[in-house]
C-alpha cells in the first residue's frame, strides 16, 4: 500500500473565507447600473440581498470569518477529500502525479453547498422567511433547499420546465429537503404568464427562471433572491474548496504545477484556485487552467465587456468574458455550464494572464469520464468532465515530455442524477457541436452597444 | 463549532479482517449438501469459488490478512466516515449521542464493494476470467462491476427483468464500469429459455436470477459466481466496517451502548456489529440491534432451520433463520431486505442470545429515513432508513429514561438511485403491508421436512 494515506482528511476546516479583491492587481471594475449606466451600489442591490452579502460583494478585507453555525453544518462533511488518482496515473503511463479534490461528498453531491450555507444563514440572521431562486439542471436548487431546511426559510425552487420533467429525481431531492419547486414558465408571476400568453407550451429557460425568482423575490417583503455562482460574495464562499487544498498539499509534502478546474459561471474553479492565484501574484510558479465546453465558449471564444447576468437583460451590468446574453448554447449534457458569461473575478484574472482557459468537446469530455469512472471508481459529473479532460491533457504532455509534474484537478460533484448522459455516450449518441462564427457574431453584435469594460 | 471534528477519518485502515468463527461459542453448523443431506465439503463449492474463498467460509483463523493490492483499492474511499448525528440529537431532543458510520462514500453507494473488491482479486488470483453473478435493485451488480473492471476480469450480471426496466440508471451505472447485464429471465440459459417457454413476460425474480448466474458459472471453465450476502467469506470482509468504527470510537474517546445496523442477508449489519459481538462475548454490556422490514420479518416471526439459499433449490442447504425459500415478501422499496433468509452466522449469533431484532414497516422507516435527511443531509438508502428507525427509537428511549447513552448505526448507502421511492413517499403512495400469518405459515410448511437445524 502507498505510503501516504489518501484521501487526505486529516486537517482543520478553514474559519475564514480568502477574499482575493485586495490582492487584485488592477482592482475590480464596479457593476453598473441597467437604467442609468452609472456604477451601481449597495442600495440597488438590498430588495434583493441581505446586507451581510451585499458587504461581501464589495468588501476589501482579505479575510472574512465563516461563521461557526455556518462551520457546524460544513463540518458534516468537510474537510472534503484530496485523493490521488494512482489508478488513473498508472493507466495513462504518466510521470506525472494526479490528484483531485472531491465535492461530491457534499450531500447534494456538488461543491454548490459551500455558498447555499451561509447565503441560506445570512439571510435567515436578517429575518428573512422565505428565499426564491432558478434552477436548470437542479444542482443549484438542491443545494438551496438543503440549505434553507437547516435555518427555517422556505425554498421557492422556479425549475426549467424541459429540465423538471426530464430529471424528476433532481425534482424530488429538492423535495425531499423542504423545497417548493415550481415549472418555469409558471402562472406565478407577470414574466412567466406573459411567456404562457405568448407560448403555452414553452421549455422554458434559465433567463425565464431568473426573472420569475428575480420578480418573485422584489415583490414579496418576506423573500430575498440567491444566486449559485458568478458574484463576488458566491465565489468567496467556494474558496474554502482552495484553502483546505493548500493544507492537504502540505501535508502530502507537495504542491501543484498545474490547478485545473472546470467553469460555467466561475465558482467552482475559483474556489480551487483563489489561493493559487495569490501565490502567482506574489510571483510563483503555477499554471492555472479553466476548462469550458466548446459549445459555451466564453473565455476562448467571448469578448471582455459589459453585459446583462440574465438573459433578457433585467440584473445590473456585469464586466466580463461574454459571448452576449442573447447566446443560446447547444444542449450539452453540462447543462451547469451552459452560461453566456463568466463571474467577473474570473474574467479579471483571466484578462490579467493569472490563469488560462481550454475549451473542449463534451465527446472527448466523456471519454475522460469514463476512464476516469473505470480506474478511480467515482462517476463524474458532465460539468466535471471537462477539468478530467483539462487534467489528462496535461498529463499525457508531462508524459511526451518526461516530467514529474504535480496536477491538481477539482472534481465538482458526481454524475449520479446524470446517467442518462453516460447512456448516450455509452450508445454512441453523444453530438459533436460545431459552433458557428456566424452565431458567435450575432450574439457579440447584440451586446456592442452596451458600455465597454475598458471605460473604467 | 464541536470541539471534536466530524467526520472522523484520521485512522489508519485496518489490514486484517476479524473472523468471528473460533469466537462462537458452539461454533457454526455446517451447511448440507442439497442431494446427499450430508455436511458439504470444500470441493463442492469448487465449481462456484477460488479456493481461497472457499478456505476463507471455513477458516478457524481469528484474524486473516487483507492483501496489498485490494488495501491499495480500498483506501481510495477508506476510513468511511463516523460521523455525530448533531442535528437529528436536536431535533429529537434526546440526550443520546447519535452516531453514524457511513459506507455511501464508496463509489458504488453502499458498503458492497468491501466484499467485491477482494471477491475479484481472488478470483484473479486464481486465473478466473469471467465473474457470473444475479443482481436485484442493482447495488450488488454495481459493486461486482466496478471490482471486475480493477482486476480486468469480465462481468456478467443477471438482473431482474422488472427491475432492469424500472432502474435504467443502475444498468448504465454497472455498463459504466464495464459491466455487462442481461435481463433475467434470459434466453442465454437452460433455466431462462424453461421459464420463458412457461411465461414470456415474466417478470423474473432474484431466484431465477441466481439460477441463470450458477448456470452460467458452472457451465464454463472460465468463469465463477460471486454472490453479495449471507456466505461466511462476504461477511468476513465486511468487518473493516466495525473494526474502523472501533478506531474512530477510540478517537472520539466513546464507545457505543447500542449498535444498530439493517439485516437483509446479514452482511452490513454483521460487518459494524462483528467487534462489538465478539465484546460481548468476553463479557461486555452492548446492545447489539438487527432492523429487519415488517414484510420480511426473517428474525422476528421466521424459525431457525436448514433451508435452500435460492428460491428454487439448488444450493447447500444453511442453517438459519428462514421464513422458507418458497416465501415471497411484499414488493418494498428496500429490495435488498426482501431476503427469505439471515446469514448463518447472524442467525448463530440471534440464537445464541448476542442481538437482538426487531421489525418495521416501510412508512415509519422512510418517515425516520426523511427526518435524517432533512437533518443530516444525507438522503438514505430504503434498506438503510431501517437502521435509523431503529436508532430513533433508541434515541426516544433514552429521551424518556434521561439516560445519556451512545447510540451507533451504520447508514448502509445513499439512496441517489432510489428516489422514486421517497416520491411514492412524500405524495403518500407507500404502502403499508399487513403479512398475513397464514402467508408465514405456508411458507414454513413448505420447508418442514428439511433437516432441523438442531440435529447437528
Amino acid at each position: 500500500m502507498k505510503q501516504i494515506k489518501y484521501p487526505l482528511n486529516d486537517i482543520e476546516i478553514p474559519r475564514q473565507w480568502y477574499n482575493i479583491m485586495p490582492d487584485l492587481p488592477k482592482g475590480l471594475l464596479p457593476p453598473l447600473h441597467p437604467a442609468t449606466g452609472q456604477p451601481a451600489g449597495p442600495d440597488d442591490l438590498a430588495p434583493l440581498f441581505p446586507m451581510a452579502l451585499i458587504e461581501q460583494e464589495v468588501s476589501q478585507d482579505r479575510w472574512i470569518d465563516i461563521p461557526e453555525e455556518v462551520l457546524d453544518i460544513l463540518v458534516k462533511w468537510r474537510p472534503s477529500p484530496l485523493i490521488r488518482a494512482t489508478s488513473l496515473e498508472k493507466a495513462l503511463g504518466t510521470p506525472a502525479k494526479i490528484y483531485f479534490k472531491y465535492e461530491g461528498v457534499s450531500p447534494a453531491g456538488s461543491h454548490k453547498p459551500n455558498t447555499s450555507i451561509p447565503q441560506a444563514y445570512f439571510n435567515m440572521k436578517e429575518g428573512v422567511k422565505r428565499i426564491a431562486t432558478e434552477t436548470g439542471a437542479g444542482q443549484w436548487g438542491s443545494a438551496l433547499s438543503l440549505a434553507c431546511n437547516y435555518f427555517g426559510i422556505e425554498a421557492k425552487v422556479y425549475m426549467v420546465k424541459i429540465s423538471y420533467e426530464q430529471k424528476p429525481y433532481r425534482k424530488i431531492l429538492m423535495e425531499t429537503w423542504g423545497g417548493s419547486v415550481t415549472p418555469s414558465p409558471s402562472n406565478e408571476t407577470e414574466a412567466g404568464r406573459k411567456i404562457l400568453a405568448e407560448n403555452p407550451d414553452s421549455n422554458g429557460s434559465l433567463g425565464i427562471a431568473i426573472s420569475e425568482a428575480v420578480e418573485d423575490a422584489a415583490g414579496r417583503e418576506d423573500t430575498k433572491y440567491a444566486l449559485g455562482s458568478v458574484l463576488n460574495h458566491v465565489l468567496l464562499h467556494q474558496t474554502i474548496i482552495g484553502l483546505e487544498t493548500k493544507k492537504q498539499f502540505a501535508l502530502a509534502n507537495d504542491k501543484p504545477d498545474v490547478v485545473i478546474g472546470c467553469c460555467g459561471g466561475g465558482s467552482n474553479f475559483f474556489g480551487i484556485a483563489a489561493p493559487y492565484v495569490l501565490d502567482k501574484i506574489n510571483g510563483e510558479n503555477v499554471d492555472i487552467l479553466g476548462c469550458e465546453p466548446a459549445a459555451c465558449p466564453t473565455m476562448t471564444r467571448g469578448h471582455f465587456h459589459y453585459d446583462f447576468g440574465d438573459s433578457i437583460g433585467m440584473t445590473p451590468l456585469l464586466p466580463m468574458h461574454t459571448l452576449g446574453h442573447t447566446f443560446m448554447p447547444p444542449s450539452i449534457h453540462a447543462g451547469g455550464l451552459r452560461y453566456h458569461g463568466m463571474a467577473p473575478l474570473v474574467s479579471e484574472i483571466l484578462r490579467e494572464g493569472l490563469m488560462r482557459a481550454e475549451a473542449f468537446d463534451q465527446v472527448d469530455c466523456f471519454k475522460a469520464a469514463l476512464l476516469f469512472a473505470r480506474c478511480e471508481g467515482i462517476v463524474p459529473a458532465p460539468e466535471s468532465s471537462h477539468a478530467i479532460r483539462g487534467a489528462i491533457n496535461e498529463a499525457l504532455k508531462a508524459k511526451e515530455e518526461g516530467k514529474e509534474k504535480s496536477i491538481l484537478f477539482l472534481l465538482s460533484g458526481h454524475g449520479h442524477f446524470d446517467m442518462s448522459a453516460y447512456d448516450a455516450y455509452l450508445s454512441n449518441n453523444l453530438v459533436e457541436y460545431d459552433l458557428p462564427e456566424a452565431e458567435i457574431e450575432r450574439a457579440w453584435n447584440a451586446i456592442k452597444d452596451l458600455p465597454e469594460a475598458a471605460e473604467f
